[in-house]
């Protein structure tokens, strides 16, 4: 049964190889982050709706009656099957006093994606309901990890199930829940969706990995989840170094003119990479065994090497790889590449003591630096118990 | 006129790209290493051998007369076409007191290769010629760098032209004098049976490149002349990281046969890479251009990455690649890698106060380093007024 008050949450994401050569072709795999965006909906009778984001400072407040007239963009046969409308988009922007700015803020971009997500779904309801929406993310926005696809996923998934859309999984004395695959489908759709907003034209990997987690195969615009896949102990560096993923892309493409003969094979290597390291992690699930790490590792060194080769590499990044080398660790940019976020593979029986280490050489380097897992569980909902207490805190404190 | 005293000079030889790839049926450029090897023959009529290898301590004399018997193995019809025989490798060993050691040191093996090839070549004369031969060396042994090419190279040229089979080239008031190409020939045969009584098994192309000079194309056993290659300055860096070539060789092939999906690709890029730094060298040799020394250095980096990614890089030559870019200067390794040698390219405007400084931290690091050149020509005779002094002096020490 739906509580007055429950918590969702959804992971980010990682790019474990294919980075780039996705772009011309080759196939991709994305992975769940265990860096997870939090969502507390409390439905409230007031006919209020707050929206509170409080990693980037944003809470607003708006009385349904004040939303009503804007449904007129939002007829009620509207589905999840049609993506967002620029009139739809510039109505919210002027109802929020948002200005058509050349390079629209954080605040702005989700600000439109929650009116856009809750009068699309809520409108189906019976009437436009009243609640307090917080999210919190453990993801750093901006940096390539999935944080408005996690912020999408979380709403999608907590919005149609506030309007009885999608069920409520979680069972009393249940820790954690997750919606069935036709519910999750229709969550991954509307947050397609929300992503649009945000992004434009999104790939619809983001929105993809924060709904099902574990492990994606992206190749030539078509997704599909892996089957099986291990969860695996990673730590994510971000370098902090600004990047524009358009100028890197561009610059692939320009190196890829320049020297086909050469460049091509190596794009044909990294395809191979992640066709490896998909087997490899099947592998993994089926029949759990550390042999397989070194594998892991050699595929993870190999495809650094190669987007190097590309043009994506970053002095910071070859300062991640250096660092963790030094304890015995192996690591690769994930993503854009030239700054940005790296990640390194940790195994089952690394030592805290290797890990800390680690974390503080890369912390001195400036870096933000953080522990966690990859092949994560998608979007769920969570008793307040299952909550980790500094989390639960954190959320309690708004 | 041949002078009773003549020097003559043969140069290494680097790998500029494609090896490793080169065993499998790829393209490699062989450049010829202006770090040379000088060899001076002094005829005598008093019936003495003299062979002075100041390098390793080598120093040895005989009487024509007790070389004589020996010729009961080198058949007056002996030609260039016939590869050494294990009969005639044993009966110099035993001549020269040296055991069948397992591994033979340099001084034999050096020992065997000049009297096999002073036995095959001056047998053709009416008589043995008494001589001085003193063959001092720019190049350290075992390095990779066609040291022992050179020598035989060095010999094959000096007795040749001692016994009249090839003419001597310098005409009086000429500092360096070359053969004729048909002589050069000659040259290069003989050296190769001189490299064969080293090495056994050698590919031929450590001596067309002391022969020939400038850069060669060696592909599926086959060698070629570039038709003409610019001289390009470059920094040579031995790591002194010992290492073994068979090992190394073995390692890749494993690795191709561990992801052969993987690793072909790499090959080919490689390929690619030595066929468009071909075509950038001829490029530079036809107009000049410094557009060229970036195409040369991104070539480079990208292949210094793919033989990391084959494995046989080393923290050694990553140690000269950070070094060398701190200096905005790019270096690869040379050779059978993981250790011995590398090689960072300098351009024609390169400051002299950067390459000291970038030499100064690679000796900092206890590597070995040489500022010289890449394309250099083949043997070569010389005047004593074309020798620098210092060598000049060098060989008179003796």
């Amino acid at each position: 049964m739906l509580s007055k008050s429950f918590v969702v949450s959804a992971p980010g994401k990682v790019i474990l190889h294919g980075e780039h050569a996705v772009v011309h072709g080759k196939v991709a795999l994305a992975v769940a982050l265990n860096l997870r965006t939090y969502l507390r909906m409390t439905l409230r009778n007031d006919g209020e709706v707050l929206i509170w984001l409080p990693n980037i400072g944003t809470k607003l407040c708006w009385k349904t009656s004040e939303l009503q007239p804007l449904l007129a963009a939002f007829p009620a046969d509207l589905t999840e099957t049609q993506p967002p409308t620029l009139e739809q988009i510039e109505k919210l922007k002027e109802f929020a006093s948002i200005s058509s700015e050349t390079t629209p803020s954080t605040h702005s971009l989700a600000t439109v994606a929650f009116l856009y997500l809750y009068l699309s779904i809520v409108s189906k309801c019976r009437e436009l309901r009243g609640m307090d929406v917080l999210v919190w993310s453990e993801l750093p926005t901006g940096a390539g990890l999935g944080s408005s696809a996690a912020y999408s996923v979380c709403l999608a998934g907590a919005l149609l199930s506030a309007c009885g859309i999608i069920g409520y999984p979680l069972q009393e004395a249940q820790l954690l829940a997750r919606w069935t695959d036709q519910e999750l489908d229709l969550i991954n759709k509307w947050a397609f969706r929300g992503e649009q907003v945000i992004h434009g034209n999104p790939s619809g990997v983001d929105n993809a990995v924060g709904t099902w987690g574990g492990a994606l195969r992206y190749h030539s615009g078509k997704i599909s989840s892996l089957k099986r896949v291990p969860t695996l102990r990673i730590l994510l560096t971000n370098t902090k170094v600004p990047r524009s993923t358009k100028v890197l892309v561009a610059g692939v493409k320009d190196k890829i003119l320049k020297f086909p003969a050469i460049m091509e094979p190596v794009l044909t290597s990294i395809d191979a990479i992640s066709q490896e390291c998909e087997r490899v992690l099947e592998t993994m699930a089926e029949c759990p065994s550390d042999e397989c790490y070194p594998l892991l590792e050699e595929l993870i060194d190999i495809n650094q090497h190669h987007l190097n080769v590309i043009g994506v590499g970053h002095p910071s990044l070859d300062r991640v790889c250096q660092v963790t080398a030094q304890h015995k660790l192996h690591s690769k940019l994930t993503g854009a590449g030239g700054g940005g976020c790296a990640i390194t593979l940790l195994r089952p029986d690394t030592a805290p003591s290797i890990v800390e280490a680690a974390s503080r050489d890369l912390g001195d380097c400036g870096f933000d630096c953080w522990e966690t897992d990859i092949g994560a569980v998608g979007v769920s909902v969570h008793s307040p118990a299952s909550l980790k207490a500094d989390l639960l805190e954190t959320l309690n404190a708004f």
